[in-house]
């Protein structure tokens, strides 16, 4: 017995983005249905859509940054009323037996078929999922937080997967007092990362091409900002940093960044390049370093880290669109041209 | 006021080795003057003779793993007295006051021009360094470890670098009991790897082309044993190592054995590839992985490792050659037709 819903999607590969009707099912014994208030537009979205990492599903409807407040929720649900505040991100789905899943790492479901993005995926009966561009979402709701009453849902949206993604690499990578980070990238996932490790007690440094979003950087809790278009940037960094957060999501001068680690530093790609990564051993070897990357994160810890933004006052810079700029967005998205997240008003669509 | 003694060297980048006639000082201030008994033949020593890394300094004499007697010292040294049994192993000076030097990492030396190797390269007075193809070495005491007297000198020698290096990463990635390790290439470096892994009480697989080694690797101390020329091993062991420690000095496909990392496991490389690495980020991500390298390890660090190796009876097995027969060894070892490691008698030299 499915229902419809109002959304916005592609209807094929690398297509403009339209006002389309989806189904999804009415919800089950453990589902919480959703009244979606915001989506955020993650450059993944756009990866999606040119299908940048493989053949997609379509008409797709994007958006796995969602946030909003239950309409209903199915009998067998505990966590949630009709009411709450609550969020979705990147995956709606895992096989909930293996090792990572029991362990909470359900983004790391090694199950049959891994765990199961929020949309250009099925669901368990085959039929196509679809994401957050979209006035109502159906999810289980293991795979549903709650949005803290001190995070507008407009601004929590972000969080739901630029948020997660880099609390969880800094968490993982202990990242904390005493750790001089470089934060590379100042975009959706860079500024919000400032803000997460200056609160978890870094030294942060940002790194960015130009100078043009300092005082941004610097009102989030940067200490630091450079210009990676300035040469005496990486004479002046070198071999001072424990940890390295790319969030470039196009190619980068791996040893480069590599060189400004200093002994036992890791590199955390969260960029996710769609091309091969290449980089020197040697950049490795000559300080033990490593390079390493990780997804968004798991459930509980997606919560932890929403509960860890209200109680440090942590918000996304966010650019609230309408339905109808969504297009404009991902074209502005393209070049790099937000300050530092769009955020779709679900009222519009 | 140089001395003289007799070596084995190339007079030019990738010629044949000869016998000739070297140059170096006497025994400074805390200088040890060492009667070398036997050194260990690195892959190393192939690609610096083929200047596969960059330019080199010809006449050149290889060598870095190198045991032998006391033969005199300067007035400073306070470690050693005549007649000890020493070793020398990849590098015999750094700068001493950076960081990663006070720290006993001197492998790491951030100081100017960094570490200096055992040979390819020059002293503080700008002479070249000769390495272990020799009768004589003279090492700053700094730089020369002992040699327990469970250990042959002959089949120490490798522990000078095959040793230390597949040791200070295993220890430093935490190998210890539980841990389920791989060991990838079962050559110079991967056959001790396998006895020190074993011996700090891991669970141990040897990935190797073929099973021709099967028999070596069990007695060593492997647990299981497969062929990578089999397509089933990556079936069956996808997800299952927590590290895995790669001693091939040929490109690997990297991918593919990063699916044989379980959640946060770590692919360690100290094969050192002459060429750039290449590898997709999805790898790491999917599994929140690390792709780490690391050097050969720090003075005291390769004191605790010969240490180690006399308390648990682990000896490299090894070939012992004349000098005559070094060429030949160059040969076999570019074919990796070795069981596991030359080592060349200082006495035929």
């Amino acid at each position: 017995m499915p229902t419809t819903t109002r959304a916005f999607g592609a209807p094929s590969a690398k297509a403009k983005l339209e006002p389309m009707t989806i189904e999804h099912r009415e919800p089950g014994l453990n589902d919480v249905a959703i009244d979606i208030a915001y989506a955020g537009i993650c450059h993944t979205d756009v990866h999606q859509i040119d299908e940048a990492w493989g053949g997609g599903i379509f008409p797709m409807v994007p958006g796995h940054e969602i946030t909003g407040v239950v309409q209903a929720v199915g009998p067998g649900v505990t966590k949630f009323r009709v009411g709450d505040r609550v969020g979705v991100g990147t995956y709606i789905d895992s096989c909930r037996e293996c090792e990572n899943c029991v362990g909470g790492f359900e983004v790391y479901c090694t199950g049959p078929g891994g765990v199961t993005p929020t949309y250009n995926s099925r669901d368990r009966n085959a039929n196509p999922n679809h994401g957050g561009y979209s006035k109502h979402i159906v999810v289980d709701e293991r795979y549903v937080v709650r949005i803290p009453n001190e995070l507008g849902l407009d601004v929590a949206a972000p969080l739901l997967c630029a948020g997660i993604t880099t609390y969880s690499a800094l968490k993982h990578w202990n990242v904390g007092s005493g750790t001089n980070v470089a934060v590379l990238g100042m975009g959706g996932l860079g500024h919000v990362a400032v803000s997460l490790a200056h609160a978890l007690g870094a030294q942060v440094t940002v790194l960015s091409r130009t100078l043009n979003k300092r005082d941004d950087g610097l009102a989030l809790g940067a200490d630091h900002y450079y210009a990676t278009a300035d040469p005496r940037t990486f004479t002046e960094l070198a071999g001072t940093f424990d940890i390295i957060l790319c969030t470039i999501s196009d190619s980068v001068d791996f040893d480069r960044y590599l060189s400004l680690l200093r002994l036992d530093g890791t590199l955390i790609n969260v960029g996710a390049p769609e091309d091969p990564i290449t980089l020197s051993n040697w950049s490795l070897i000559t300080g033990r370093r490593s390079y390493a990357s990780s997804g968004t994160g798991g459930m509980p810890e997606t919560q932890e880290m929403l509960d860890f933004c209200a109680q440090h006052k942590i918000a996304p810079m966010i650019e609230t669109i309408r339905a109808d700029q969504i297009n404009e967005g991902f074209d502005r998205l393209r070049r790099a041209d937000v300050r530092y997240r769009f955020v779709i008003d679900a009222a519009t669509l």
